[in-house]
């Protein structure tokens, strides 16, 4: 049976700053320039959920579309959405807001969810602009 | 030597419908919801070929994007552009139209010409809309 | 006051055909080719609502955009999305579905609604393809 | 001699919310939904500014563009990018942040010094996100 | 009758150079900096054509696309694509390679030969980059 | 120890021909075409590196973008950007500018000193059009 992989795209506006508490002011300007501003900045982000999985006989589909949508805007995107991901989000709390540890933290919420829809969690793309953008695979 | 993978995008533009012919109107409107719309409704298609292979050294080239072009054209744009996939494209009948159905049928058509190109198929990727995708790599 | 102009994207999924009722098959297919196919086509269609007003001082808005994507939506969208424009859609009826004649029917349902949201309708854009769109603004 | 338009994008990044202070919580929510979330969000924000002028004949430019993005970036880009719309941009003070007010003050900060270097400021577009935007021409 | 604005875009890849023939080295690359290269540089431009006019009452149409294509393609994409704008493109021989020039230019050749069409050409737009873009109105 | 993957976006601006110096005027043509225009044409190319590794526990980075980008420029972008391929460039000197030709030697620039900023090559993707791009992984 053939394996196809489906890719679904979701976006959320979010606030967010790079600070790491346990330097001062001056150590983080100078790692993080800008993306340290006290007052906060944000994102347009980009989300791409990839799963894998063998058609469906009797609808051709891998997931069903409505359902995987679903599933990942009750799960992350209403908790991101409109948010500050250093301070209104569950499964961000007390971890580092770079893009890189926001795909992690995605890639834990969805995996387990998405296996009970009846196929396997892939990959988690995230883009922060049209420049930057991480990958995990779950490794 | 090294081996290059090489991508042509390609588009099509298309009617179809989503309606398990061994259900009920209701079942298939549940399932599918406005995608079995009795009336057809369509699609502008994204096709993503990608292929791998040596470049050649006289040429630079893994394989010449004209012939692949007009490879991809004849074999399956021509058959898919300005038609109906449920009525009018002859690798498609009887096999329901989802997107993973159809990417899984244009790698059928395209792996063994690509071969006889000097290249191998690697991937075929299929985007319906913005935000939903596929790719199938020929497992 | 400061006149400010705000565009809302929205889009829809639909099957069409150019064919006019009063002309044989071969004289349709001469000057329609491919968009005549009788079996029909379809797009994934854009639609570019631009509104012009003046700030509401409590909101700094034009008009509040929640309201306005509802508006559309329910007005033009939903009799639109995965629906097929020669056959099911009521302001379509009985007129050519170019997609110049599609924003010129588009403008109709929504100048009126608009108005009533406190701005003024300024431009409909369609765009059927990535190389092809038209713009009408009401004149 | 002919009169041509140019366009020049610029991006930044920043965090904002959208509160009336003279309003409860309840109605700031009631009006401005999650945009109103009192811990920030933001977005990537697309700014383009077009101005017209003739082409100078010794270079074919109607303004160097060199100079005019410089231009754009110390007057306004360095002041929004990664930046808080509330809290830290000195010519949006006392304004409310939506992007119809930030477009007007933008175009006040712009049009003087663009008159400067020999062109006329024409529109100010801000995209807030991929499906809505506002355009200013100083009216 | 109505009154409809219907963009095509087409594409080309060309190389160029910025260089006024009148200066020195220096004074050529203190204005134009690297667009000054002696041994050129190149671009993917985008073109984009607006005509208007009233749709037909038989197609629907401003105007046939595939004719229109047609046109903009002998006209000028034919002389454009794959070309030197400096050395190789006959509108273009003693006039300085700007966008701003290729545009009005471009618009020299159209207008004639579009309303033949029957239609009327409002705009040429032309993209050297994604941040750069120029139009011109005729004016 | 999660491995993250991380994408960067660059682009260049170059000129080039496809001419194979042992081969008559007419044998390039036939095999090549518009592309062995002896002129030169020339491209908005975008290149994408890919690097993979372990976020820092500090900084949540598997690479500091800033750095990661400068390299890029330092290395790459300031030796291709305003320059014409054949001609310009130490790292394609006797190397035909195929595309893929093109990815291989970015890939041998690039992979040291990426190595040292303490994460790992992983491909480099470069797209000459909107519709043709190759990737390279080493192999």
């Amino acid at each position: 049976m053939p394996l196809v992989y489906l890719t679904r795209k979701e976006q959320f506006n979010a606030a967010h700053k790079l600070v790491n508490p346990n330097w001062s002011d001056q150590e983080n300007e100078r790692v993080f320039g800008p993306c340290a501003n006290k007052n906060w900045h944000g994102h347009n982000y980009g989300l791409w959920v990839t799963v894998k999985g063998h058609p469906n006989p009797d609808t051709g589909f891998v997931v069903d579309l409505k359902q995987l949508s679903t599933l990942i805007r009750s799960t992350v995107i209403d908790k991101l959405d409109h948010k500050n991901l250093n301070m209104d989000v569950p499964f961000m709390e007390g971890i580092f807001s770079s893009t890189e540890n926001l795909a992690i933290q995605v890639w834990q919420q969805l995996q387990m969810p998405i296996s009970e829809l009846g196929c396997t969690l892939h990959s988690i793309r995230i883009a922060e602009t049209e420049r930057n953008s991480v990958e995990y695979f779950g490794d």
